[in-house]
Formats: C-alpha cells, structure tokens, sequence
C-alpha cells in the first residue's frame, strides 16, 4: 500500500489526513444521539460527520483493506439501524419537506448519499445479519422514507430532489432493488415526469449553467455527479455521463469556468470565499477526470488542497504527481441560462487564460429563483488575480451562530439583493422588477452580441422588462490598449420616455488615488444617500457638481494602479458612498462606491477602465502615469450611435450601436473613411494604427 | 560560468534579470543629463538609476568577465566625468544638504556607494588614461564635495553621515587614499569625534536597536554594512564587525527580530508594506551570512525575492539550494533602546518560533526623533499570520504624484502620530507631549520587567512624563490557554492625582461578531468624535451604556475567531470609530477600532485576547464558542495590587503589582494558599492546575 501511494502524495496525504481523524473517533466512540437541535446545533452537526464518518472508514477498508474500518463502520451504522425505526418526525421539522434524522429531510438524503458508499465498501465483508440488521433498520426505512414518504420533495425539479432521488438510486443499486434506480431516474410513478434525468433536463443549461449560480451549481453538483457515477458503473449501458449531448461535463466545467483566482464569481446570494477548493468540486474533478482523462483538469485539481478519498481521487493525485498537468484553458465564454438556453446568459471575457489575466463577467441571466439578486446586465472585473469592481455577494456569515444564527442576515434583502449593491443601471433609486423576485423570474434579458476570441472581445444584451416603461442595454468589451492590456469599455444605455433619475454604480476595490474632478467631501457629517432600496446603508462622502466633460478617477489596489475615464450624454453628478448607514448589528462589510447620477429621458453611459503603472514598495519604485483615454464621444447617424473612445496613442475604438434590434439585420457606416459593415444591432471596431 | 550558476538558480535568476535589464539599456543608451529636476523627477530618477547600472555592469563583469558590460561601466562613467566637474549646486536644491547631480546631497552619496563598487569591479582592466578622467571627472570631486565641501553633513551622527562616510571611505579604499579612509572613519579632523565609528556607537543602541525604528533601521542598515564590508575586505586587522561586541550584525539580527510574517512592525513612520523583500535587507543577509554562516539567515533569505549579485549573494543562493537552510529563531527579544541602553526598549514576546506563532510588540521605546509616533508604551498583536490589533503606519504613498508628491500627506500629522491613532492609553483626549517630539526626545521611559522564552511570558513599563501629573504603566503578558493557544494579557495602569478622562483604544482588524454589552450604533447620521489630536479623524459609529462588569467582544479574521474580554476599575464607556472624518482627500483608510473610555483619577483596564474556533467555509465548518474568560476582578492588599483572571478551565492567572517601583525590592504575598515571592514591581504567576 505504501509503496503505490507513494506516487501520489497529495492522496497519501488526504488519505492520511482521514486515517488521523478516524482514530480519534474510533478512540473517543461516535455518539449517535437522539434527533433534537435543529441546523447548527448539537444532534444535528453530530449526524452530518457521522454520516461522513461511515463514508470514510468505508473508503479506509477499501483502501487498506484494514478490518478495523469495516467495524467501525459497521457498528455506527448497527447504532442507527436501532435508532432510526423509533423516530418520527424531527422534533424542530421545518414545515417544507421535514426529516427524522434531522430537522429538513435535504440533509437525511445527503447523509444517506454518503452513508450508502460506506456501507457498499463494507457489505460484501460482513455477515448476513449484520448486512440485514442494517439495511432493514435504516437503509430501507430512510429510502421509503425519502420516496414515497415525501412523493413532492422526491418528484421535485431542484436541488432538494437531485439529492433525494442521488440517495435513493444509489441504494437501488448497493441493495439490488432496481425498481428503486426506476424511481430515482424517472420519478416515483417511473413515468419519467420527475426524477434525475428530469432534473437533468431542467436544472441545467445546455451550456451546463445553473440558473441559481455558481455558488449554488457548486453544491448542486455533488449529488448529480455521485449518483452519475454509480450509474455508469452499474449500468454503462445509459450512457449517462453523454445524456443531453453531455451536459453533466459541461456543468463540471461551466463551474471551473466560472471562478477567478479560484474562487467562484459571487452573484446571486454567495458566499465569497467559496471556490475551487470545496469538497463538491473535489468529487466533480476526480470523476471528470476519471471519465475524460482531460489533464487540464489536473491543473484545476492542483488549486484544491487535497484529494477525495476514492480510486478516482489516487488515479488524479498520481497523475498530478507525475507531472501531467496542461493549463486549464480559462477562456471567454458564454453560458446560456434556461433549460433550452432561452433565458439570457451569462458571459464571460477573458484577455488570456494565465489565472491573473483580466476577466468581465456580464450577467444577463435569468432572475435564478429566490436567491437571485436584482442585478440583471450586472458587471464584475477582475484583473491581476484581484477583484477591481466587485460585487457583494450574500450578507451571510455561514454558521456563525451570533450572525443570525448563521442564516442569511436581514441586510440580505435590504442591501446585497437591492440593485444599487450591484454594478447595474439603477432607475429612479428603485431595484429591478421592484425587488420582487417571482415577478422577475417571468422576464429574461436577450442577447445581443457575444463575440469572443479574438484581438477585440465584446458582448451585449437588452432588458425591457426590469423597469415599466425603460429598455436597459449594455455592452461589455475588452480591446488592446496601446501601453499593454487592455481596456474594459463598458457602454450603459437606457431608453425611456419620460425623465427619469439613472444611477451607475461603481463598486471598486483599493484605494482611491485621484479623481480627474472637484468632489466635496462630507468632513463633518455623514448622512444616507437615500431612504429604501439598498440607498439606506450608504453613507454619502463626497459629492461633485455636475460633469459636462469626460471624467476620470484613479485608484490603487495592491501594487497596480487602475484608471476609470467616464463620460455620459448628460450632466453626471458624482457620488463617493460607503456602506454601512442603518446597520446596527455591523453586519455589513466597510465598502466604497462611486455613484454616477444623471437625469434624462435617455441614458448613455460610456465607462472605460485600463491597468497602469506600478506602485513598488520592496524596490521604492512609482509610476503613476494616469489613464491613457483622451476623449470619448457620440453621435447618431441615421438609426445608429457612434460612441468614439480616443485614446493617447491616437487610437480609437468605436462602439456601433444601431436602434434595429433585429438579430440578422446587415448594417453598414462610413467611419474614418472607411465603409463598416456588421450584422446584428451592435459591433466594437477598433482599426489597426 | 553557467555550470557554476546553475547550483544556486535563486542567484542565477537575479543574474539573468539584471542581465536582461542591463542589455535593454545597453541598446537603449543611458541618458546622462544635465540636472534639473527634484525627487521623483525624471532627472534624478534617472540619475539614481544610473548608479545601479554603473554598480550591476561591475558586477556582472566580474561574474562572467565579458568586457561589454566593463565597457558599458567605463562609459557611463565618462559620461559623468564630462558632465559632474560643470555643475554647481542643482537648481532645485535642498535647503539643508544640497546636492550637485540631486537636489539633496544624500542621493549623491547613495550614487557614489553604487557608482564606486561597480567601479572598483572594473578598474583594473580599464587603461590607465580613462581610469584618471573617471577619477579626475567625477570621483574624486565627488568625494570631496561629499566630505570637505560639506562637513557638517558628513560629520553628523545621523543616517545622511553614514551615506556620506560610506561613499568617501570606499571610494578612499578604491582609489588608495587612505585620508579619505581616516576621515570617514573618524571625521574630517580624524579626532574621532564624528565619522563611521560614532555613528556605530551612538545610532544603534547596544542590542542592535536603531532609534526610528525597523522601516528606517532597514534603510539606515546598507551604508553601515556596505562600508563596513569594504573595511573587512582592506583591513581586517580593524576587526570593523567586531566593534562594540558586534553591534552591526547585532543590528541585522534586530531589524530581522521586528518583523512579522515577512513585514517590519510598522511602527513610527513606516510604509506597511515594507519587510524583509527589500534592497537593503538582501545585502545585510548576504554580508552577514558571510560572517558568520549562520545557516538560520538562509532561511530568512528564503523569504526574499532574489538575491544579490554579489560573490556573497552566490554563496547564500547555493546554500540554500543545497538546502543548508534552518529555521530563523524568531523569538521574545527585548531591544534596549538608546546609545547605552537606556532609554527603554523595544519589546517583543512570541509564543513559538513558527512564522505564524502570536506575537506581541510593546513599546517603551524613546520618541525616534521626527519620525517618531506619540505611542510610547503602545502595543501591536499579532497571531496566525496577520494583525489582530494593528498599528495604522504612516499616512503616506510613497512617492505617489498625486497623493501629495508621494510625501507625507497632512493626515500624517493630523492622524497617523497621534497618540489616538495606537494602542495606547491617551489622557483628556490629548496626544503625548501635546504632540511636541522635541520635548518627547527627552524623555524615556523605565522598563520594570521582561520574562521571556518560558511558559507564562511578561514585559512591562512605566512612563511618568507622557502628560503632567499622571502615571502611566503597563504590562503586556502571554500565558498558555488551557484549550490551546494562548492569552495575551494587557493591563494598563494610569495614576493620578485629579481626575482624567482615560481611553484605551483597540484598533483592530476583521469584521465584528458580537458584543457582549448593547451598542448604540448612529445609523441615520455620523459625527466625529473629537475635534482634534487625531480624534477629528474618527466617526463615531456606536456607543454603549457604562459598563459596570467584565465584557468581550468577538471578531473574524479570516477562518479565525478573536475575543477581548476587558475589564476596569471604572465605568467604561465602549465606541466604535472608523476613521474618515475631515479627510477630504481620502487620505485615509478607512479602519475600525474600539475605544473603552474611563472617568477616574487612577485606571486600571485590563484586557485579555484570546483565539478560538473556526470559520471554515471550504468545507462549512463553522465554530464559534466565544471568549473563555469568565471573570476578571482586582483587590488592592498592603501595596500590592492583584488582578485575578479565571478562566472556563478553573485556571486563574495572577497579576502581581507593587506600588513599590523599586527593580530590586523583594516582595511576597498570600495567592491561593500559597506564598508567592517576587522581585521588582511585577509578577505574572499562573499556578499549574
């Protein structure tokens, strides 16, 4: 054993942590207590590492085949097997789909999920009795119990029944009751109306997105590709892994797509320090890899710390220790939303695939159920392994009992939902669709361009939806820039009839350096910028007069400076916020913002943003040379808007927006005497000096 | 040359770097130009870049004996040796000190160390005809007016005097002038009253202490050993590094001692990101481990990006490929501040070894001159990798245009030195000395203890003069806590006639948990809290009702939870402050901290900080079980004051205080059954359970 771990050290070392763990539990004995606290309490953290425990001794005696973890599995498991026939209902049961084990039945399936691969290590070892004592005991009754005892949660298109359904087929197989895989593949009448290949159908994109986001794509994932993986052990035949042109891949890699610097792009209701390096992708990984042998997903596997404790595990960490791996290839991509791809998307340029190469990540998805935040169009930017213009993510501290219990914190729906907390159009200082979500969930933004790839890189899409009465559209592009990098160019336009108050937010990172204008700073006091929507918790610094010229300001993150130059169709009054204004339990982060406030029947929004210079403490070397944008201009010609940016080294790029909306439409201009022509309603034009 | 190379690749990547950087000015040329501008500019920019040129040309001809790079030095040279003889004082000049080629003299000194050793390299292949126009054109009129053309600069016992010795006595071995030699050893007069030796004697304390503090030790570091290399190399029999019991290497070691996870403490007027990856640090390491190969040094160099291109950085990068590298010896060290020692200290305890062990600086130290803070007896926590309760730095960017011409900025003064702006206790709102140095200078303050490397670890102080008719004393301790990790323990003593208004702040990092008291935050409206002495900088976020019993507050950082449980001998009133207020250029970050205001004629706070728990959000492990403090109390028995800390173990930890301030008066007292002796003013004792 020794000698073949040897050559996968990074396995030797998870198995060991493991086998570090185990002792100790074996030593100090496992309580198997009585259901009483509910999430985060006693008796239900107790239940969770249990039934992690029998996955990893399960995974132990397979691995060393040491009698010691077949017993020790065996024996918690004989200590629910006479627990569990006792139980009803959890004592603190949620009123949505209950458990016995614990207060939700989400988390008797996610035990079970881990508890069935446990006892299948196990069971071809131990006698008869025990096998039955233990399977008639808890196996059978907790799969009745998550089937036909909550027929909803179990026939459920979502992620509570992707878990169910992933526990009870996996029984099916570890028992031989194929009847149960029926149930769990097509729902428990088997007419193929729910059920896991259901879910597969609706959860995912075709491009492999989860309409909730990667935060939650990333739990979502585990029970899907378990229980695919018992599938195609079982029965190759399904061809599971290739069910809907692939699309259980797609989602492992959609997921890795949608990450910086390794940690997961946080919209929607996120938790920012969640990434690559969680057990879900750990197993997605290992099993991709298992299925693909894509060694550029070693290169992925080596972000994580450690392996999982399976075959699939020790083949990726050999191969990692080997030295096979080849580059992820992060790129630009575009994830369309919905289960046909009809529901916006979500796009993502990229200006290379080095892991600090700069990154836009555009969000013209659909609303992504409760947990979705009201930022459609919304924008992040990432650059040089950082987050330059960020977003929030949940107002959560995740099971940390003095925050709330560890639950989502009021200031979830008050500010991190709220559109203001966003890069996004605000209209009026209202949230989209008024801040109701199931209202939001009817309407998806359209897409309008997404040209990827190449030297200049762009995207776009409109909503008419998000607001009565305005159409919002927003194209998002990366080109060269002269000095190195490149711009990020970012042109907002929002179209309505009436007069209307329209805020762009800018939620950067680092410190600011200089701003290209007057502000007035709040010196002596410091009051909310607003009353409602998110406007409540900021704190307004600094005010401008209005701007009638492009602008800019500058800040510094780490040792790089960044440079924002900004111009509008009409006066823009600047705004420098910070949150934290009615929070009274500090629940919310310290945070800036730079708030661009103009009123008009029409919007345009021009906003480019460029890396520069170099702020070297070790060497004591500064440059700070300020951004490289001499001008920005529009003009309509005919049906079609021209927006120049001018840059120092005399370039410039156009930004060609035509009224026609209509997706195949050939247009054409004269521009810098040359004749442009493009199909479609927009198109980015950068000529070559 | 490359087989050699290739043993130490840390140094063969330094040598390729400069290589590559040397070639691309070779193609490029190397303006020489006519002086014109001040600091930053792009005159003495390129000045100060050509000294290292005509250094690293020297260098890599010595390296690989290629005669481009001799003549690339020898050219330049010329250059300068047409240009300098021309030249009176710069047009932008200093008012102290000018300079010819820079407006201050000192740059020309810092040119002339680089200049002279690239020259040394080369001299003896060069012809004799250009050795004498370099010499005759540029060296020795440099020298002179380095030495006579300015003596009170060069006589002075200060940093821009070891800069100036530094480069006349070099040049003096280079050129063989052994009166250049004599006058920076000694002084212009010889007499010994000022010169290289002095400045050993009265600028380090004997500890290796530099007054100003580790961001200027570290600058004040390279002419001292630079010099004293060249010394060691010509005449060894001067025994240079052994002079005054080693106080130079002394010095290495201390700089490297103030240091935490790489970054020097930044106390004084310290840029924070500055720590053990800078110029001046790698020649140290590489001279000192020269010295005396102690192998620990690699290990420090391990932290370094690079090395040196020296024969001595050679040796160290071979070294630490051959991994010859032992672990640093990071420990408690009490740094004796002052020529003799005796104006306080510097302390500093640790609770291990490991780059990430707690550790806590107390600073009884002398002002520090211009650049000092006004935080004597101010403290700075450390644990697990980061600050826990921090030191704001100076208030600048260096060398950043538009951040007032990358000097201090006004918030400098206003905020950053200000007794507020530390962990210190600061009287009726007002800072030390009224914020005067002058007067600070003349005043230290007297140590009373430090026990260190044992189990229970203690230092402490007094200081009677900080404000007139109070004393102030503290202690700083760190004791094992019985669920792991340890205590840090701070009680601060103020006593005084008449009543004070007391406040004892925490500036600490992380995002707040949870009080133990109710605060009242200012949600609709910020003010500040003060009108000056740094307190016009501070929004008050939150206050609380007198607290009448021991409290705590928790907080994260990172995966780690933090809990103060502080207590006092008066109400206390709790705050919560960030700072921005009357910053109307945000000049300011935008930190937190808590202030614990007392009303009374003595003080006695009492705080206590411990580590706990665990925020895990990888694998959604998340333990918080807050502070396990359960009761501080203090009773006064004859002229001993006992602070009593209990703990959730049962354990108690006692804080002996005599008012007898006597260092070798002996006393004893009755402590749970047991007769406790000690010696001096105070005594921490932990009795075993």
């Amino acid at each position: 054993m020794q000698t073949s771990l040897s050559d996968a050290p990074i396995f030797e070392q998870s198995v060991n942590d493991i086998e570090r763990q185990l002792r100790a539990r074996m030593k100090a004995g496992v309580p198997v207590p009585a259901p009483v606290d509910a999430g985060g309490g006693y008796t239900h953290e107790q239940h969770k590492q249990n039934g992690k425990t029998i996955y990893e001794a399960g995974m132990l005696y397979e691995l060393t085949g040491d009698p010691q973890y077949r017993d020790f599995a065996a024996s918690i498991l004989m200590d629910y097997a006479s627990l569990y026939p006792g139980l009803g209902l959890h004592p603190q049961q949620k009123e949505q789909s209950p458990g016995r084990l614990f207060w939700q039945s989400l988390n008797e399936a996610v035990w079970l999920v881990y508890a069935i691969q446990g006892y299948d290590a196990i069971k071809p070892d131990i006698d008869a009795a025990t096998q039955a004592e233990i399977e008639i005991g808890v196996i059978r009754p907790m799969v009745q119990f998550l089937s036909e005892g909550q027929p909803e949660t179990f026939n459920k298109i979502h992620n509570h029944g992707t878990w169910a359904t992933a526990a009870v087929g996996m029984a099916g197989y570890v028992l031989n009751e194929q009847d149960w895989v029926e149930q769990a593949l097509l729902g428990l009448d088997q007419s193929g109306e729910a059920g896991f290949l259901r879910q597969l159908d609706e959860l995912f994109s075709p491009d492999g997105y989860y309409a909730e986001g990667p935060y939650y794509q990333r739990y979502a994932l585990m029970p899907f590709v378990l229980f695919a993986q018992a599938i195609e052990k079982n029965e190759p035949e399904r061809g599971i892994f290739k069910y809907r042109d692939g699309v259980l891949l797609k989602a492992v890699y959609a997921t890795v797509q949608q990450s910086y610097a390794g940690r997961f792009f946080p919209i929607n209701d996120a938790i920012r320090e969640k990434g690559l390096n969680t057990v879900e992708l750990k197993y997605a990984l290992a099993i991709a890899y298992d299925l693909t042998s894509d060694t550029s997903l070693l290169d992925v596997a080596a972000m994580q710390d450690g392996v999982v404790p399976t075959p699939e595990g020790r083949v990726l960490a050999h191969d990692m220790a080997a030295g096979m791996a080849t580059p992820f290839n992060f790129k630009s991509v575009l994830l369309r939303d919905g289960p046909s791809g009809a529901q916006g998307a979500l796009a993502v340029l990229r200006s290379g695939d080095e892991r600090d190469a700069a990154a836009v990540v555009f969000k013209p998805t659909s609303q992504g159920l409760g947990h979705g935040h009201f930022d459609r169009l919304g924008l992040i930017y990432y650059d040089d392994g950082h987050e330059v213009v960020a977003d929030y993510g949940a107002a959560r501290f995740l099971n940390v009992e003095p925050k709330n219990g560890g639950r989502y914190l009021p200031e979830n729906e008050s500010w991190a939902k709220q559109s203001i907390a966003h890069n996004v159009l605000v209209v009026d200082q209202q949230s989209q669709f008024g801040g109701d979500w199931k209202v939001a969930q009817d309407h998806a933004p359209r897409m309008l361009a997404f040209e990827a790839g190449g030297n200049v890189q762009f995207t776009a899409a409109c909503f008419d939806t998000a607001y009565d009465g305005v159409s919002l559209q927003r194209l998002v592009a990366m080109v060269p820039r002269p000095r190195g990098g490149q711009y990020v160019i970012d042109v907002m336009r929002a179209r309505s009839d009436a007069h209307r108050s329209y805020d762009l937010p800018v939620h950067f990172k680092g410190q600011l350096i200089e701003t290209g204008f007057d502000l007035d700073h709040a010196t002596e006091k410091l009051i909310p910028i607003g009353t409602g929507n998110g406007y409540q918790h900021l704190w307004q610094r600094a005010v401008s007069q209005p701007l009638d010229a492009v602008s800019n300001m500058s800040w510094l993150i780490e040792d790089q400076f960044y440079t924002l130059t900004f111009a509008a169709n009409a006066p823009v009054t600047a705004y420098l916020t910070q949150l934290g204004a009615n929070d009274p339990n500090d629940n919310l982060r310290r945070e800036q913002a730079l708030i661009l406030r103009a009123n008009a029947a029409d919007a345009d929004f021009v906003s480019v943003y460029e890396r520069h210079g170099r702020y070297d403490n070790d060497e004591e070397i500064t440059v700070f040379s300020g951004g490289s944008i001499t001008d920005i201009t529009q003009r309509v010609e005919g049906g079609t808007t021209v927006y120049t940016i001018n840059d120092m080294s005399g370039g410039q790029t156009f930004i060609i927006w035509a009224d026609d909306p209509a997706p195949q439409a050939n247009h054409s201009i004269m521009l810098d005497g040359e004749t442009v022509g493009w199909t479609g309603p927009v198109l980015v034009w950068r000529p070559e000096n």
